[in-house]
């Protein structure tokens, strides 16, 4: 078994922790707030006191933050993982940061003596919860093989995509066609309603249909009721949309769906809806077709 | 086993009576080119001299053709349909057709004492042969259940989703979110390409995602090699899209995802490529990232 | 001074009528509701019983009505503009209809003997009355010559732009920058009220800015106050929009403003607001911003 | 006459400076690279070593930088503009960065005793030379009325649009409005060219027409003949649509034609033009409708 770090100890870090102390690992793990960390704590696993300790102490150093922003904040410093890195061992973040700063980390990790992978997931904390967490790969195939087992102990399926920075690249891709699935599934649903098909037909036909991705099945019903707590909020995909349209421009690759996609999730914030599972992309649209008493 | 009629023997309607045939009914066609329902002939199917005569001479008949024009074209004028009907018949279109269309043609199959239905598909030639094939239903219940064991024959699945015309306007909603899915998907692979991932992995990356839906797998391997023969077409798809941001626009509707997809399906025709799968989408945004020699 | 005919006489025909008896002209009019007409009675129109009537007695024909439809209402059949032509007589349609017809009925009215030509405005009434009306004009050359001096007496520019067909090809492609300007505008101004610029403001700094086309100059204030009346409706709009996108399919030529603008004013109809000027984008954008108490 | 100082002595700059010197004013300038400022040393200019001595020197002191970055770097650390100011001096940025860190900025001159003033201008190179640049300007009213005479010496007009950060607010949603209409108007000629009308006449006819703003008047004839060098280009653009967009999402208002336009900037780029003037969106549409030889 392995001598495993942990930084980000948030919904989905924290019960990737859990599956970790479950398959038998020795875990160090540390979050900027210590409290949300009890229950692992209790469950077994040690406590860092900086990000530094914690990769100073361990020879896998995993991280699960939310934006570049915090990725900067627990890598670099005095007290971040750099500081605490030595030749041999490796630094998996599996974070959804800009693919430029993730691969300019794994630079200064390379020059430590270390190495990085890039290692986002696609899929919910229901996804985690349920053993099916598909796990991108970015970095060398060597370091990667070594890492593979334990990925194997997070999710069932790790694909190693390509050199440092793609995997994080790949993570964005598939959440543009997330976003805008979403919304074309609205429209659908939304101009079946209007042409009198009860809302909740038009949504089991979409949902046994080729547009049915896991997605629609997943988030389809939320059109019929929304979820009390959202599962990703509009603010954390328009994060992700931002990283996409970015580096669509500094590609040159045009996105139209994603760019109007994105406006409409803008508009979501301007009624206040920010918060709420991206899904109410369709609550949106209804509003756009809504009359005035007055 | 039913007296049944079939107007319009094309790729998908032909499959149908195929099917239907064995399944050990009675059919008798018809098609506007007669030679190219020899196959059927061979197989046992009846030759029906006009779209009247099938009506007059059947109990249930069903139609599959092009647009609504088409539709006009059989069941119009001294050889129509309409003429052929008398009290008990059921009329079966399950052609994709303005839905206002089809509720009109509903009400003029009445006043004969007749009824109809309108039963579009979901699904590709292949979906059919797979047997696989889902049909929506728009009409009055009771005439539904009369005919729904018949329908069974051709696909497994028969949903009645509300009364005339709603089947056809439900058809229409799926569709949009068909192209939708396509271009989103295009816009996915090319900037994971452009990001350093290679096509292939990208794509298999997505179509083991939450956005994998059956259009994904099936199509996105497409945009890795295109097929020799398009499943459904540019200028069909735009058929299509055309309906729903009308029946958008006279709902009120808004459909942004819709439009700016059918504009990059036009640029598509633009390019000479109209007659290529709709899966050409991601051609057209990877020529739009092209750089020239001059 | 000319004989000349004009069918319908609304807002716009109405008042060209009217400067075409000030300028001297004898003028033959048709509309098919006779009583609005009763004020160019008394200022010496003179009444013709059907467009055929109209097009026997006189030698230029005017026609100016709302769409497609209405100009094959009155230029087919027993009573209408062909029926009426002879060699030597000029058909000048005004209309904004599809291109395609417009190029199918100079084929018509050729056959009689007479020649047509296509001669839409850009302008709405309030620009008619300034005498500041351009008129698009396709045709003939020489045809052209012969009609302009009369042109000239309804607006002071008359530009041939090419064959049948094309001027109200032109007039569509200028109808679609006024459409996406108006709505690139309302972007611009709530973005700058968003950010704590008083809208008045915002509105004065843009008409006079590098953005201040006529059409903003004009429309530009409607965003801080409505007209009391629509000068130009967001159905009419979207009746050009279509002839516009519809075009643009055919063509092979995408339009992604048109069709994502096109789709606000849809949202405008489903917001019961398909009445109001199309300045009402402002309105449409503005309620997509708009937070609920509930 | 004022003491003044300039800091950026670009295209924009360095022409501001001299029309400065004209007016009779006492001008220090700064530049980074201080060769391209040769001319204006030899009109009379003096020379300040760094911002902070440019500050320290002068009593208003003007920047003129290109992004945010840039204005970070003149005007904090040792040597910049933050450094050098004292009570009664008033700092006047003239670039267009992000109105956040510019509201931050005029905060941190506060702390000096000096005051700050946004002042970004609407107009090109060409617009400044003819003494026609349109000036925005945000900040305390008793503030830009001591430096109004002065900015009049630059342009003509000077409009006090708000408090600090609102005038690049301001410039912001005009830019956007820029973009968008350069691409309607693409949109507009090439469905004008693809109906048959030459392009010069269908740029004519638009030239004339209501959306004739002075941008169209301007770029019009770019989509006929591209300029030498650009002068504002597709990158440059996209900087300013960026700011918009960033801003429009923090606000919570949609900007669905300015989020399309700029993808097709993006588009520019990857075709290689993002040096070209943004016209260029003309030829980005005009590829999307190429047929290939192959």
């Amino acid at each position: 078994m392995a001598n495993l770090g942990f930084i980000g100890l948030g919904a989905m870090g924290g019960r990737m922790v859990r599956r970790l102390l479950d398959a038998g690992h020795t875990v160090t793990g540390y979050n900027r707030t210590q409290s949300k960390a009890q229950w692992l704590l209790d469950a077994g696993m040690r406590w860092g006191e900086t990000p530094r300790a914690v990769a100073a102490n361990t020879d896998i150093i995993f991280s699960m933050v939310t934006d570049t922003q915090a990725l900067q904040a627990i890598s670099g410093g005095a007290n971040g993982v750099l500081a605490g890195l030595t030749p041999g061992k490796i630094f998996v973040d599996m974070s959804t940061v800009s693919p430029a700063f993730s691969r300019a980390l794994a630079a200064q990790v390379a020059e430590t003596g270390a190495r990085m992978l890039d290692a986002p997931v696609s899929g919910s904390v229901l996804t985690l919860e349920q053993g099916q967490l598909a796990i991108m790969v970015g970095g060398e195939p060597d370091v990667f093989e070594r890492v593979r087992p334990i990925l194997l102990d997070i999710g069932p399926k790790a694909t190693h995509v390509g050199g440092n920075g793609q995997a994080v690249s790949m993570k964005i891709a598939v959440n543009l066609s997330l976003a805008v699935q979403m919304l074309a599934f609205g429209e659908s649903v939304l101009l079946a309603e209007r042409a009198g098909i009860a809302r909740e037909i038009a949504v089991e036909v979409l949902t046994n249909s080729a547009v049915a991705s896991p997605l629609i099945k997943y988030r389809g019903p939320f059109v019929v009721r929304m979820p009390e707590e959202a599962w990703f909020d509009v603010v954390m995909m328009q994060k992700d949309l931002r990283l996409a349209l970015d580096q669509g421009r500094d590609l040159g690759v045009p996105l139209p769906t994603t760019a109007i996609t994105n406006e409409l999730l803008t508009a979501a914030r301007g009624m206040g809806l920010g918060r709420e599972d991206f899904a109410v992309l369709f609550e949106v649209l209804r509003r756009m077709t809504e009359k005035r008493e007055t």
